[in-house]
């Protein structure tokens, strides 16, 4: 027997429709690519967006078909999402710190149909055009005095192409499962693959981010989304803004400390969120400026792994509460959030940054686990390391285009590649990528444990740990070393420092010292490589 | 082209089981019938709901069956929610405050098959069991230690009954758009009519609530539902409580001004939710023992008006935020919740009441429209009146069984048959009963303000307005007024009284004077009696 309420499908338009009715003259400002802070309300939001949509109509794109977006945090950005997804059609967001071969490859495997831009990548599409056969025209987010010369295939100023928009348009009524967004999760192996997210599964991940432990959006609040559209849904913003009426501040293309400490202040920002990258920037800008905050409450860092200092600084030094979050394109991409439980609410101090240190707890809609190799549950002590799995309404289900095949377990749980503790309060902490983690005779010894302690020896510089093949326990760590600059690592010296300071059956094997670690192209130590390079080393005594 | 996100469909199982994984330990305080203090954690109201659902089946009933409560707010209620559903069946909640036959008449409708209620009601049951021939079993919220001699059919404790489950039993993996819940409108004219919530209307319902504007509830939140379970699903709170791992305080059988107190500060509660009539027994205690709250911040008052003076006590001598709330059972049941918007934020004294006074807003997953008769859209300005009409995933579409046909217009909006203005905030304020405006010349006057302004005579104890017959007007108000003992009135001292106070056109064109004026079970005026009784009254100079 089914229930007699009412069909209200999840539709991204009733997000904006409802911030224009609720909330017309709310906010959102922007620091325009073209230099000058722009205002605009929700209520004209929702009209740009429905005469955006129109106008892809006119163009002939319809509904399912990919509409690419390789652009900064504007309200043109933002009112294209509204415009592509009104209409039916799918928001591919492209990261512009892509290589360019990367961006060609995805927008290719994608079949783009129309790209929008900022006048900032402009230079970079012409470089690129050739390779975009799919692209049947550019439209650029800026107005016509803006619009620079080009030769981009059927180019346009954003402002003159809506101007031919109907503002009567009439949102498209698809499925609520309907395909709504597109993000390539860059992937340190193979080629990226493409997570389809659908209308349904943003409306619940954003309802799920209002609540007061995520990102605690109300209509008082003021939020500032450093991190941009094009890194995985900008973690909601997009969505959970309008939807509960906050203020929304959109930074542009200005990412560096003095620009955003510029924003937060102006606009009397309550709640921010980005990655530790852009913390580091704002804080050294505040720290050499002697700077405060006069408004902000709440920042919200994920993307990678906040260090605790940082974590620190802002909350004894600036007052400021982090909320450190974990999430995947895969998975909308928040996957938990560090609000700290009452269980934990007498908590001072270092005690209080253990706990601030991992990456907090699933909010409702997010089923979490760690198992074992096959499977099996591990405890929740804080302690034990699993595969980190999860499940819910905004977790992909498999890739575009049945790339990678099945991606569920048989509990139909999305293996997120992560190795995790989970404590008893349920506050998940990622301790190695599962590719990394050594295991020794079944049990698992965290490659990532091991070089925070290496490089915590004075004269260390930087240190990877990788497995490597031991005939009785499989796999024992190798700890590899570069020396700070002018001074001299021995294998006895650094592990006389790491005994004692791990469990003893964590202790590497055997040290080497070298001149360099290999790197990817965002920085992170290449274990690909060190593995390639370490292929035929065999430890001692084996 | 469907996204690729994961199938994990809107079931109320799914909130419990978050609640035991994340939230284990918080508790569910509740004072029990039998009288002391009872601790629970989530994790241990999981299990007992999953041997209550065994218990269902081993009963034999069916998904979409109908189970019956009638009971006080306590964690046994609360477990056999979450156990009815857990295995599809349909939790029927029965005010005990309708007269015994109007019980009667419902259950029979429903077709409830078991029906669980609290030591407080066996007597009353008794006396019914007659009239209740589709109960197959009474299941009494109690241990056996306190189980009643009773000849109820098949009368068990819960304790007993749910012993004999199965803590491992598997939730029933029903459409996220099966029936879940049932609840009986009061209905003025007419039998009552069930609204059937489905899984999805709940889960999407409770997950808007968790919201900083409605009830703002995360893992440091402790809320005490003073709103009654039976009272249209308790405002969300049985799911939005666990749902967000707030700790749940459950008042019981008791909910007089001290022992709502007494629980309020012994348990540090900091939201609390409920109508009117607690809230005045509660003010009248604190004021008569000179009491003060130490942990209280947010009231939320629903189910009828507020009035004015108690916001203004509760926020002016108290330091307690009240948001004004209304809903129906229709609506599972909130519709709007008056937090206060930043546009309105530096309003203070009397302006800020006059905000406070009104309904409040829409959140999220609420459309709501003013109309006339012909179902155009009036203005939002804050003094035009229109019928109030609203949409959403949970707001009903039909009645159980098919009872009063059609209850959606043409745009598929469900007519409130309330009077309303919104003005240019979104905030929303119920002028009258449709049945009840006066309608002359095709403008509308709300009897409701009539009334207001008439008792504000020092001389009136009761004013009533209905419409009557007017052969340009249409329809004139006619004013009924019951004078305060040893007092007298007129006519022309009274509408003198109201000149100037209102506009012109809306001054009745008569006033009766009467010893007494109708009221209706629930203590509201009966208009319709009272129209019966001024059938052949004629206006004067008609």
């Amino acid at each position: 027997m089914l229930g007699l309420m009412q069909n209200w499908p999840l539709l991204i338009h009733k997000i904006i429709d409802h911030a224009a009715s609720q909330h017309p003259d709310r906010e959102v400002v922007s620091r325009s690519v073209e230099g000058p802070i722009h205002r605009i309300g929700y209520r004209d939001v929702r009209r740009r967006a429905l005469r955006c949509a129109s106008r892809l109509v006119k163009d002939g794109i319809k509904p399912g078909d990919r509409v690419a977006t390789l652009a900064w945090n504007t309200w043109r950005h933002l009112e294209s999402w509204y415009g592509i997804t009104g209409m039916g059609a799918v928001y591919h967001t492209i990261n512009p710190r892509l290589f360019p071969d990367q961006i060609a490859w995805i927008a290719n495997h994608a079949g783009d149909r129309i790209l929008m831009t900022d006048l900032t990548f402009v230079p970079l599409l012409e470089a690129l055009a050739d390779k975009l056969p799919t692209i049947e025209r550019y439209v650029i987010f800026t107005d016509d005095a803006h619009m620079p010369p080009t030769k981009l295939k059927n180019a346009v100023s954003y402002e003159s192409w809506i101007a031919e928009g109907d503002e009567d348009f009439r949102w498209a009524e698809v499925d609520e499962n309907a395909a709504a967004g597109l993000c390539y999760t860059s992937g340190t192996t193979g080629n990226p693959k493409g997570v389809l997210y659908s209308h349904r599964s943003n409306v619940l991940h954003s309802m799920a981010m209002c609540s007061p432990d995520c990102l605690g959006l109300g209509a008082r609040t003021t939020i500032l989304p450093v991190v941009p559209l094009f890194h995985a849904n900008s973690w909601s913003i997009a969505f959970s803004a309008p939807m509960s009426g906050a203020k929304l501040v959109m930074p542009g293309a200005r990412l560096d400390g003095a620009s955003v400490y510029e924003l937060l202040e102006s606009e009397q920002v309550t709640v921010t969120a980005g990655v530790p990258t852009v913390w580091m920037m704002l804080l050294q800008h505040m720290e050499k400026e002697g700077r405060r905050f006069s408004s902000l409450k709440r920042a919200v860092v994920g993307g990678s792994a906040a260090p605790r200092a940082m974590i620190e600084t802002f909350e004894s030094v600036y007052g400021v509460e982090i909320f450190h979050a974990w999430g995947m394109t895969e998975m909308s991409p928040v996957g938990s959030i560090g609000s700290i439980k009452p269980a934990l609410g007498d908590l001072k101090g270092a005690a209080l940054f253990d706990v601030k240190q991992k990456q907090g707890f699933a909010p409702f809609t997010v089923e979490m686990r760690i198992d074992d190799d096959e499977g099996n549950p591990k405890p929740w002590d804080g302690k034990t390391f699993g595969r980190l799995k999860v499940k819910g309404p905004a977790v992909a289900a498999g890739y575009f285009k049945g790339e990678g095949g099945n991606i569920l377990d048989a509990n139909g749980f999305f293996d997120t590649g992560d190795i995790a503790t989970i404590d008893e309060h349920g506050f998940m902490q990622i301790t190695d990528r599962a590719k990394d983690v050594i295991k020794s005779g079944g049990e698992w010894i965290s490659s990532i444990d091991l070089e925070n302690l290496a490089v915590a020896h004075p004269d260390v510089a930087e240190a990877a740990v990788i497995g490597v093949f031991h005939p009785k326990w499989d796999e024992r760590p190798l700890l590899i070393v570069v020396p700070k600059e002018g001074r001299e690592c021995t294998a006895k010296d650094i592990l006389t420092f790491m005994e004692g300071r791990i469990a003893k059956w964590w202790l590497p094997d055997d040290v080497q010292v070298v001149k360099e670690i290999p790197h990817t192209a965002t920085g992170k130590i290449n274990k690909l490589k060190l593995r390639e390079a370490f292929k035929i080393y065999r430890l001692p005594n084996t």
